[in-house]
């Protein structure tokens, strides 16, 4: 992997990340395609969005339809028939949320699979070993993923257990040959000693990108923006920064302002199923009645094929009929808006007129 | 409407009917679009599979989201953003499947909407009204559709009540000034005697096409092509016929070469969304686990996009995680497979081919 800063305005970058199936324009949003397919949603549709870069999940892929059938299948890029780089997050985060149903220990994770009730062990090197099977660009390593809030020696054993999860995934992707990208995580909670010393582990691992862990789990948002004023900066300029899991636009927007490169969020994708269309406007609940004979677009400023063809009154009535193409135009409109907002993240750093963009967002 | 054949070979025909919103190319297939969508699929799509007129459920419509909000969001083309013909039908066949729920008397039906309970009254002027707010291509007579088995007094009143429908939906279309063609149903069980007379009743009337109804209720399927055989001779040659509601492949291809030139048919998009996939091996059942490995394409004889670009084994995993991608794929792979049967049905009349061709689906 090859990452490329174009240019960058005070902690904001312009860059291009060369993976193994082919080039994502930094900053970047990354859709949600969980279990091998963003939910309705074609590849070409995908691509004729802009979407450069995918996230899916290894927990669930691992569970269904299983590692081993997606690698007999030409991987995951062979399954889904999505051509373009592909992001595998490494299951921690999935692991976290299983709450009271998960066993940690020093060696991995005793979970019971929520589909089937089987008993599953996740290391961090059967983590690696699935996400070289799916056949990823850029790999995760697995973390402890720490809940808020939490105590300073809480997070601190957390941390320690994340970094040495780490160093064993690191050897792990090394041992296996992968020709994907490993990505470090930055844990520590909402303590800025402790997120130190998680970056400092890292860096002296080594990877070949570092992403801010542990945020947007019930923690206020101004302290998340606290801790990346703090953190970030500290991140190695020279490599890609990703934001696990943000967030809203005007989430996303000010962590580009702050140096963060990488994203991906359930928002746009959940929300439009959902019926939470994200507008110029604000957010618009296509739901409620009050759409219900409404002519006009979703969005006249949007040039997306939803906003160009239907009404609001359309979209209503498929949402109240739950038609799967009330996902289809749903899902299509609220990617091209994340999408376009990166594209415009993108030309405002190159034009120099970030601050003044995010803000008016803001 | 001008309906115009190009050659016919012993019963079929193949010709071409020239509606508001376009030509349509017979034997043709309308999928059906329940509620102003044909479920998951974008007009786009359809488009591309050849598709060239749907048919529409006024019943639906009526109740979901109402016919006056339809007609002032530019009619069910504007409104669902569909540019070529479309057939809606009256609503008489959705009250037949209300059975106790409604009341019928010489004025019309009384029946409770099944979304809200409300009190509704549907008469043949208001169907003709309705139809006509959707701004449909085709409109088609209220009819009392006849249950199976019957006895012949029971189907000679509802055939007469049907006929007296049928009038008045006449009288109503032709004082409505409206530019779409209407349809006559010929109704009679299974008697050929009431056939007959339903037919005549009809012609004494003149209709622009004429429907075979009452059909596909339960009946031995043998029964169903024994009233065909007798009863689509009789209808005149210089106007469409459509055989209501018919059916899987060979039913159609059997019914063309009869001389039937309409036909819909839920069975390819409520199949597909049920995993049902009609491939040139027959239906394959995608939920079925011995799917589950499959690299294959679910048919390698076909040519849809979903043939061209996706494994067994995919469809299985998006069925499993009722991903309204599944939906798509498989309605897609459905309908090309029936649009690709009427491209082949029409070049085989063309090339004086058909009876074989007819008897190799068989």
């Amino acid at each position: 992997m090859k990452f490329e800063i174009q240019c960058t305005r005070h902690a904001a970058r312009r860059a291009r990340l060369y993976c193994e199936h082919g080039l994502v324009d930094t900053p970047a949003f990354m859709p949600v395609g969980t279990y091998g397919a963003v939910k309705g949603m074609q590849p070409s549709i995908l691509e004729a969005l802009g979407t450069q870069i995918i996230l899916a999940n290894t927990f669930h892929l691992m569970l269904r339809p299983g590692a081993k059938l997606i690698e007999a299948q030409g991987g995951l890029h062979g399954f889904m028939q999505w051509r373009r780089p592909i992001l595998t997050d490494s299951g921690g985060f999935q692991i976290f949320s299983l709450g009271a149903l998960r066993t940690i220990t020093e060696e991995g994770v005793h979970f019971r699979s929520p589909l089937t009730g089987e008993s599953i062990f996740l290391t961090p090197e059967i983590s690696v070993e699935v996400q070289k099977q799916l056949q990823s660009d850029i790999v995760m390593v697995l973390d402890d993923c720490t809940p808020y809030p939490a105590s300073e020696k809480v997070v601190r054993q957390s941390m320690a257990l994340s970094l040495r999860w780490a160093k064993r995934c690191h050897c792990a992707h090394q041992a296996g040959g992968s020709q994907a990208a490993l990505f470090g995580i930055v844990q520590g909670g909402m303590y800025e000693k402790e997120r130190q010393a998680s970056l400092e582990g890292l860096l002296n691992i080594g990877f070949d990108g570092y992403a801010m862990g542990g945020l947007s789990v019930g923690e206020p948002k101004d302290l998340m923006f606290e801790v990346l004023e703090k953190t970030l900066p500290l991140l190695p300029a020279h490599h890609p920064r990703y934001l696990m899991g943000v967030g809203t636009p005007s989430d996303i927007a000010r962590a580009v302002a702050l140096g963060a490169d990488l994203f991906d969020c359930v928002l746009p994708t959940r929300h439009a199923r959902n019926g939470h269309l994200f507008t110029s406007e604000g957010v618009v609940r296509i739901r409620n009645a009050v759409h219900k004979n409404a002519k006009r677009p979703l969005d006249e400023r949007c040039a997306c094929s939803t906003c160009q063809h239907y009404s609001r009154a359309y979209l209503h009535h498929l949402d109240r009929c739950k038609d799967p193409l009330g996902v289809v135009l749903n899902t299509l409109h609220n990617l091209h808006t994340y999408q376009t907002l990166m594209k415009d993240l993108q030309r405002h750093i190159e034009h120099g007129t970030l601050s003044s963009f995010v803000k008016d967002i803001f």
